[in-house]
């Protein structure tokens, strides 16, 4: 069931099998593989993650490529709850072992907020990362384009890139090394540093000898409009003409609620075996916070392995169920 | 492009980039990704597969739980030809390795068939699995329960089976223990061998303690109506009552294509590397035909993973492209 400020008090004597950390594509899949084994989980989303905030899936088979991640969310939350698990938005502000059980502490509500503690045998840690953009004076102008033809992921929409004349949007010289992946799509890279980054003699001749103009100058603006990027205004004035952008700028890993916890992580990532399991046993971390690619349908295959192992564990510690009179024909409970 | 028989022809000198053997999750996720890396690639499907017979996906996160597999299937067929994928019914009969490309012979239609052989850089096999299924004398009568309430797979439909009183139907000793996980599900479990497997003392005695019947005499029929089965007729007459079914019988793994080129097996697996690469470094295997649990949102990861590894070689062995003039504002062709 749907839990609020105003029912959650039902479920605070309640210990979960299972409390997922996150309700983008790993943490639903993971949810709803849970609850069709049986168990019972909690999902807690503080909404807008990266998935919320993609216009077109394009890649995820078996929904049409123009599907907004939006309306994947909506259908595995009403799928999750159909099946009889717990869904509540809210922000975990942080995970305590407490040997056989954890304890999950989540700010609910923006105003006059409260701060549950839910308990649960398994985490699973879901809670992504969203994209670093570019820092504007006026960051809702940074909005209107980013997702649109502004992109964040080269895997997702470099063939919306194919052969035009892109951005790149960078903070660090390593990350200028994007560009040299992009140019398997175009060919036609301007590169932006925002004034962020330091560039290296070797690195500016490279771009030489590609050709990729360097542009240093802070960003003022992106120009163009109805969600369609035309160009970056800088702010000396000038104005260089794009048709469309990718940001490489880096990520923010929301996985500040873990920090209490002694975990192998490998850099932003937590590490993890191929069942998604951490170097904690009771818990897993999906998508795009554990390595690898961060695309939607990895994560949902990471919610169905993590699921899944959750299950043998669960499975093999409890009791064996015998049928009490094995009479073919004797009346079932 | 659609492929038929009347226009296949014009592909016969093509070197594709990637054929893939298998249209189900497998083979249409890694084409879309393909075709958006802006590689080109040729699904061949020989139609019919696992997923095609899936009454409801139920666990797929985005679509809702009454999806049948084939809307999946008509959906990504679809996503693959709009991205410019080639897409041809026909069985793959052989796949030979020419050192820079393979050779992928293939037998298209039934009546008056021909057999184009197509080439590849890179094979993805995606063909998959079927299950063995009861070989009863009038074999309509197990098709109209299979994939309804007569399960084949018990991580995608032990939900629906859930404290129902269930036939489990193994050909061998050794699939018996299927029954001591199924228990998770409902302990009212009848064993049906149909003849097919040798019981011994150990198992016998272990069904017995566990109250769950064992019915060795050959199966006749499944009672029922409208898809829904309600019981066994076994050839003595007598009819055992059901509620559901779980047929553990083994797969058949459409693999023969593959028998010529020496690769590593784990059982009737392919082995692979996390990136679903085998030992072969330009074949790869997704889905079911790999180690690991047949389930869609797999098959759907896998198809991202061995396209994004096959793009990386390819790219890596592509020459840079070169902005050719860095004049901004230079006209692009």
């Amino acid at each position: 069931m749907k839990l609020t400020k105003k029912n959650l008090e039902q479920r605070l004597d309640h210990v979960y099998d299972v409390i997922i950390v996150g309700g983008g594509a790993g943490g639903l899949s993971a949810a709803l593989y849970l609850q069709r084994y049986l168990l019972s989980c909690l999902v807690i989303e503080k909404g807008r993650g990266r998935s919320f905030w993609m216009q077109d899936l394009r890649n995820y088979l078996g929904l049409p490529p123009d599907t907004p991640g939006r309306d994947l969310l909506q259908q595995g939350q009403e799928h999750v709850l159909s099946l009889g698990g717990d869904y509540l938005r809210g922000y975990v502000e942080n995970v305590e072992d407490e040997g056989e059980t954890f304890a999950v502490k989540v700010k609910v509500g923006k105003q006059d907020s409260i701060q549950p503690v839910f308990r649960s045998k398994y985490v699973i840690a879901a809670s992504g990362v969203i994209d670093h953009l570019p820092s504007l004076p006026d960051m809702q102008n940074v909005f209107d384009y980013a997702g649109y033809n502004l992109h964040v992921c080269m895997i997702c929409d470099g063939y919306e890139i194919a052969n035009k004349r892109c951005g790149l949007f960078v903070n660090s010289e390593k990350a200028i090394n994007t560009a040299f992946v992009l140019n398997w799509f175009t060919p036609y890279i301007t590169v932006f540093t925002h004034g962020l980054a330091e560039v290296g003699k070797e690195m500016r001749q490279k771009l030489e000898d590609y050709g990729y103009p360097l542009i240093e100058t802070p960003i003022q603006r992106f120009v163009g409009e109805n969600h369609e990027m035309t160009g970056v205004e800088l702010a000396d004035g000038s104005t260089i003409p794009l048709e469309t952008g990718l940001i490489a700028m880096g990520s923010h890993y929301y996985n500040e609620y873990l920090q209490g916890l002694d975990l192998e992580w490998k850099g932003g990532n937590l590490a993890t075996d191929s069942m998604c399991r951490t170097s904690h046993p009771r818990l897993f971390a999906v998508g795009d916070l554990k390595e690898g690619i961060n695309q939607v349908s990895i994560a949902v295959a990471d919610g169905t392995l993590a699921a899944t192992a959750i299950w043998k564990d669960i499975r093999r510690a409890s009791p064996p169920r015998r049928w009490e009179s094995n009479l073919i024909g004797a009346v079932m409970p």
